[in-house]
C-alpha cells in the first residue's frame, strides 16, 4: 500500500493527539494509504525535536514553510492556534499538499471564505482539505446522525446544545493564548461552541439560519505566567503577579433557528463549575429524541416514540456493538472508547477518502458554515442580542 | 387550635392537588391553624358536587362570588385558568379573605400590578395573599436556595433552566384551554417557564434584569374535542375532526441577565419528546454548583469546589434527611416524596404564616416580578429577539 | 357506599403511614367500601390519644383485645413489632375481623403456619387476611411483574436483589426494638431482606427452593437510650452510656435457586454507608431484563432484547403514564409519586377485594412462603452456609 | 534508553490489546526502557504474519519455544488460553526472560503454585514475572485503592462485586474455547470473576478467607462453528448445526469473608441480558464508601461520611484530573479514557519496574491468591455450597 507522508505544524495538546491518531489508525482500520509521520514544524528546534521523539516523528523543521516546501510531504496537518490557519492552509493547498486543519477553521469569516475558495480550487486538481471537527467521529454522535438521517426521529423540532467546562472558574487561572483574541479568535464560543454548532448541523443535517446571542466575560484580567496544566492551569499567583486583559468570552449563549423550522438553544462556557467536558447535544423530533453527553461518551440516549406505550423511555445505548459506527474496529462489546478515538477515526476516514481520491468531510465549506454562525453570534451579542441571519454557505 | 375555613374555586387537576394538600398538611405539620375544607365553587352544580365529595369538601357554590360572600370562609384558594385570577383575587381580598392564587399570577402585567396593589393594601389590614409557585417547597429546591444563601456557591455566575415536557409532541393532542391564549395567557412560557423563572430568582436571590427571546408554535391547529387525559390527552381524531387555532407558544427560549452580573439561559417546551416533567435548574457559582431535575425530585446534585482535590464531583444528595428542608416531617431517610408534597408544604407554610399573622411567600409582588419577565420575553420575541429590560418590581 | 371500619394496633412509623393511606385512598380511587378511621390501640392512653388526633382516628383503646371486642370495627390493621403479630391476627380473625398485618408476617415459621391456617379457615367464612408487603404496589414494581407475566422477558434466569441502608453504620446508633431479636425476629434479614424475597417471588412468579447464606453483625453492642430519629437515631452517647447486646444481623447475604431453574443473589444490609433505601431488584430473562431501585422509585429500567440491534439499551421508563399500574389515579405524566403511595395502593386494593368479597393478596400463605425463606437463610448461616432447601408453601 | 525486546505468544483479542499497549506507552510515559515489538509466535505462519503486520511486530515464529530460544528477546508476553500459561511461563522464566502472563494465571492451583515457585526463584536472579490483572490500572479503580489505603473509608465492612456480561444470553452463541473447560479452566468464574476477586483484594488490601458458592450453566450445548465476533459471536445456526457440550459455568455466585472481618458478595455472569461489561465494585467502610462500574469507567462514586450533614451523597468523580492516578499522562480534564488504557498503564508500570530492577505487581503470588479463591468457589459449589476456606497464599 502506498504511503501518505504527513507533516504536522504545532506540537502541543492537539499535536500530541493527532500524532497518536496517525500512529494508531493503521493498526485498527484497513486503509488504502499507510500514514508516515514524516516531520513536524515548531519554532523552537530543541522543543520540536523533543516533541518529535516523544510523539514518533521522523524529522523536524523550524518553519512551517520549510515543511510545505519539502517534496517528501503529502499532507499538512495544522495544529496551531486559529490565527495561523489561513496562511498555512492556503500555502499548503497551493503547493499541492492535502490539508487537515484543526477547528475552528479560521479567526474570521473572510479568512474562512478565502480558505474555502482555495480548497475548492485545489480539489479540482485532486488536492483535498478537511477541517478537524473530530466529535463527528465519536461513535455515539455518528450513530445519532445516522438515526436522524434514517428518519427514526421524524421531523426535527428542537436542538439543545451545551458545552460546559470549568477551567476558568478559578479567577487565578493563567492568561494563555486561548484567552487572547488575536490568537484564538474568540473564547468559549470558538473553542467549544464551534464543536456544538458543527455537531448540531452535522447530526440534524440542517443549517442554522439565524441567532440571537449574549456573550460574557466574568474575569476580565488574569495572571500572566503560572504553570500550565491541561487546557487551563493553576496560576502560581501572588498579589504582585502582573495581570493582563482577557479579550475573549468566558461564556456564550444563543438561541437559533434552523432551516426547515427547527429551533435550538446553545450554551458554551468555561465557568460551569463541576462540568469538565460536558459536550451535550439533544435533538427532539416528532417521532423520537436522542441525547448525548461527552462525559458519558460511550452512551447514546434514544427515545423511541414508537415503542410499546408502557415501555417508552430513553434507551441507554452502550455504543460499542459491531453494528454501531466505528465500534467494530475496536474491542468487544461493552469495552468503551476514549476521547482520542474520535481523532483516530478522523484520520482513518481521511486516509480512506484520499486513497479513494474523494473529498473528505467536513470540508472547508462545512467549516465556513460554522464560522458564519460564530460571526453572527458575535454580531448579535454586540448589537443588543438582535436577531442576526446567517448568510448561505452553500456554493 | 382555631380553624382556617377554605373556599376553593376550580376543581380540575390543580383543585384535586390543593384539596389533597389541605387534607394532608395538618397530619404531618404542627400548625397554628387547622384547615377546614369548607366549600368549592364550580359553574356546573352536579360536577362541583361530585368533585366536592371526591375531594372532601363540605359544601358547594356555583358562583365564586357566592363563595366570597360567605361569612364562614377565611381564605379563597384560586385554581382556575389565569384569565380569571385577577377578578377573583381582588374581590376576595377586598372582602377580607386571604388568598392563595395559582400561578402564573395573571395573564398580563397590568392585572398583576393591580392584584399586587390590592394585596399590599389588604396586608396592611392583616389579610394576606400568596401565589402558588409550589416548586419552591420541593425539599431539593429549598435546599438549593439555602446553599446559595449560605454562601456555599460563592458568587453566582450562571443559571441554566429547562422545563421540558412532551405532551404536545403529538400533533393530534386536543385543543384544550391551555392552548387558548385568552384563557391561559401564554403557552409553555407561562405554564411551565413561569416556574423556571420563579425558581431561578428564588434560588439565586437575584432578579432577572433583561432577556432576549424566541417563541415557536410547531403545530398551529389542533383537533377540538377528544379525550382529555392528564395535561394533554389523546385526540380521538379523524380526518373530519374540526381543528381550531393554537394561539400560544409550544416552546419558549430565552437568554437572561440577573442583577449582580449573572447570566442565564432558559427553555420551556411541551414538545421535547421523551421528557415528561424535566424541570431542571442548575446554578454555577465561583465556589460550587447545584443542579436539580424534577424527574429525580428527591435528589440534589451539589458540586463543592472546596472538596479534596481528588474527590471533587457532584454529590448526589438524597434529600430525605431530618437536616433537609421539610423532609423531617415525613418518612425515614431514603423514603422519597412525590409531586404533591410541594403543595402540602405550601399550605403548611401558608397556615403557619397566617397563624403568626405574617405575610406568606411568594407574595403577589414576587409573582408580579415573574409576570414582568414573561411579558419581556413576549416583547423580545415579537421584536426580533432584541434585548428587553425588566422594569423594577420592588416596591 | 358501605363503610369499612378500621381499628389499628400500633401508631409509630408504620401507623402514621397506614393512617395516611386509609385517609387518602378514597379520594383517588373508586372504592366499593369507604374506610373509616374508627379507633387505634396503644398501651399508653395519652400517647395513643395524641397519635389519634394527629393521624385522624376517631377513638382510642389501650388494649388491642378491646379493639377486637368492639362491634363497630370491621378490620384490624396490625402495625406492631413482629413478636405480637400472631396473637393479634389470630384473635382478630377468630373474632370475624378482616386483618391487614405488617410484614414480616411473624417471627417464626411456626407462628406463620398457625396464622395461615387460621386465615384460611376464616376465608371460608368471608373473613380475609392480607400481609403488608407494600412494595408490590409501587407502580414500577407492579409494571415489572406485568412485564414478566406477559412474557416480555422470556424465561427468567437470574435475579439480583439488594436492599441497602446505612443507619447502622454509626456504631453509636441506639439499640432500638429493631435490634432486639425477641421483638423483631431478625435484623436486616427480616426487616428489609423480607421485602426483597417477597418482591423477587412476586415479580418472577417463581418460588425460592433453596438458599446458602451468611449473616454478620458488625457492631455487637449499642448504647441504650439516645434520641430516636427515623429508623435509627443519633445516640446521645458518652463513655458512660450503658450498652446492650445487638441480637440480630446487620447484614444478610445469600444465594438462591428458584423453581424453574433460575438463580439469584440477595443482600440485605443496614451498614452500606451512603445507601439510604436502595431496594434494588434486577431480573434477567432470555429476551429481556428489568431493573429497579427504590431510591429512583418512579423509574423502571427495561432492556428489550427485541429492539432494533443498534438501539438496544435499558429504557428508563418514567412510570407515571395512564397505561402504567396505579399511575393514572394520580397526577399528570412525569409528576412522580413517593414512598407512601405504595401503602395507599395497598389499602385501595384491599378495599376493592373486600368489597368484592374476594381474597386480597399477598395472602398469609404468600407471606408464609417468605417466612420459610427467612428461616432457611438463618439455618444455612448457622450451618456453615450449607445449601438449605425450602419446604413447599403451597396448600 | 535501553530497549526491552518483547516476544508475544498469541495474537487474538488480547494480543491486539497488548500490542497497542506496547506501541503506545512510550509516547505518553517517561520510561527507563523502550519496548521493541520484536516477534510474535502463532501456530499458523500465514495468520501470524498477517497479525504481525497489522499489530506492528518485526518478526514471526510458529512455535513459542522458538521465541524463548531467541537471544534477542527480553520478555515473553503470554496472551494464550489458560491451559498453556504454566508451560510457557515456566520455560520463559527458566530461560531468563521476564514474563507478562494474561489472567487467570493458570487453570489450576497446582499449576499456579509451580509458576509462583519458579517466578520467585527467577526473581532472585533479577528475572521478573507479572500477571495481567489490568483493571487495577483503570484510573478510577486505582483511585479507589488509594482512598481505602489512605483511610478515607475507615474500616472496610462490605464488598459487593458484580461482573455482568450478556454474550451467552443467546442460546445460539457458538461454542468457543472460552466454553471449553480444558482450555479455559472455568467459565464466567475464571474469565471475569477472577477480575472481581483480584480487584476486591487489591482495592481493600484484604484477602478472602472463605467462600460459599453456586455455579450454573443455563445452556448446556451450543453450536460448533459459526461466525465469531467479539467475545462471543453470532452462530450461523440451523437445525442441523452440530452442537457440543458447554463444560464451564455461565454464572458464578458466591459470598465471602475477608481477613479483618469484612464480608462480600460476588456475582460473575455472561447471561445478564443488557449488561455488556458491567464490572462493578462497591466497598462500604465505617467512614465512607466507593463504587465503580466499568461501563462508566471514567467515574468513581465516593461517599464521604465526613461531608457536611446536608451535603452527603455519592460524589461522581470524573477521574481525569492531574491529581488522579495515570490521568495526568493523557488529555485535559474531562476528556475520558477507554478500555485499552488499563493495558497501556500496565506495560508502563511494568517497564518502569523492570528498568528499576524491582518486582512488578500483581506478582504470580498475588495471582495465585486469586487462583485459590477460584478453586474454593468450585469446591464449595460442588459440595452443597458448604463454607470453604482459602489456604494462605502468603510466602
Amino acid at each position: 500500500r502506498p504511503a501518505l507522508r504527513v507533516g504536522m505544524v504545532g506540537h502541543a495538546f492537539m499535536g500530541a493527539m493527532h500524532s497518536h491518531a496517525w500512529r494508531t489508525a493503521p493498526h485498527f482500520f484497513e486503509l488504502p494509504l499507510v500514514p508516515e509521520l514524516a516531520a513536524i514544524a515548531g519554532r523552537n528546534r530543541a522543543g520540536a525535536e523533543m516533541a518529535a521523539q516523544r510523539m514518533g516523528w521522523a524529522s523536524v523543521e523550524t518553519d512551517w514553510q520549510a515543511l510545505i516546501d519539502r517534496d517528501d510531504i503529502d499532507l499538512i496537518d495544522i495544529c496551531t492556534p486559529g490565527n495561523t490557519h489561513a496562511e498555512i492552509a492556503i500555502a499548503a493547498l497551493r503547493a499541492g499538499k492535502h490539508v487537515l486543519c484543526e477547528k475552528p477553521l479560521a479567526n474570521s469569516v473572510a479568512e474562512a471564505e478565502q480558505m474555502t475558495a482555495v480548497a475548492e480550487e485545489a480539489a479540482a486538481h485532486g488536492v483535498f482539505a478537511m477541517c478537524g471537527y473530530s466529535y463527528r467521529r465519536t461513535p455515539a454522535l455518528a450513530l445519532m446522525k445516522r438515526m436522524v438521517a434514517d428518519g427514526r426521529l421524524g421531523t426535527v423540532r428542537q436542538v439543545r446544545a451545551q458545552y460546559l467546562q470549568d477551567w476558568l472558574s478559578d479567577a487565578n487561572a493563567p492568561l494563555t493564548w486561548r484567552l487572547d483574541r488575536a490568537k484564538s479568535g474568540s473564547g468559549a464560543l470558538g473553542d467549544i461552541g464551534a464543536h456544538s454548532i458543527d455537531a448540531a448541523q452535522f447530526v440534524t443535517g440542517l443549517n442554522i439560519t439565524g441567532v440571537s446571542a449574549l456573550l460574557e466575560t466574568f474575569t476580565k484580567e488574569r495572571p500572566m505566567g503560572g504553570e500550565f496544566v491541561g487546557l487551563g492551569g493553576h496560576g502560581d499567583v501572588t498579589a504582585d503577579t502582573p495581570r493582563g486583559p482577557v479579550t475573549v468570552d468566558d461564556a456564550a449563549l444563543f438561541t437559533a433557528r434552523f432551516d426547515g423550522g427547527a429551533i435550538g438553544v446553545f450554551e458554551a462556557t468555561r465557568t460551569a463549575l463541576g462540568r469538565k467536558n460536558a459536550m451535550r447535544l439533544e435533538v427532539n423530533g416528532s417521532l423520537g429524541s436522542v441525547a448525548f453527553d461527552f462525559e458519558d461518551m460511550n452512551f447514546l440516549q434514544f427515545y423511541d416514540g414508537t415503542d410499546a406505550e408502557d415501555a417508552r423511555g430513553f434507551h441507554r445505548i452502550l455504543v460499542t456493538e459491531p453494528v454501531h459506527p466505528y465500534a467494530g474496529h475496536w474491542w468487544p462489546t461493552g469495552h468503551g472508547l476514549g476521547y482520542e478515538h474520535g481523532f483516530t477515526h478522523q484520520v482513518a476516514d481521511l486516509l480512506t477518502a484520499l486513497g479513494n481520491k474523494t473529498a473528505p468531510t467536513p470540508s472547508f465549506r462545512d467549516a465556513l458554515g460554522v464560522q458564519r454562525v460564530l460571526a453572527a453570534v458575535e454580531d448579535s451579542a454586540a448589537n443588543n442580542s438582535q436577531w442576526t441571519t446567517i448568510e448561505e454557505s452553500k456554493p
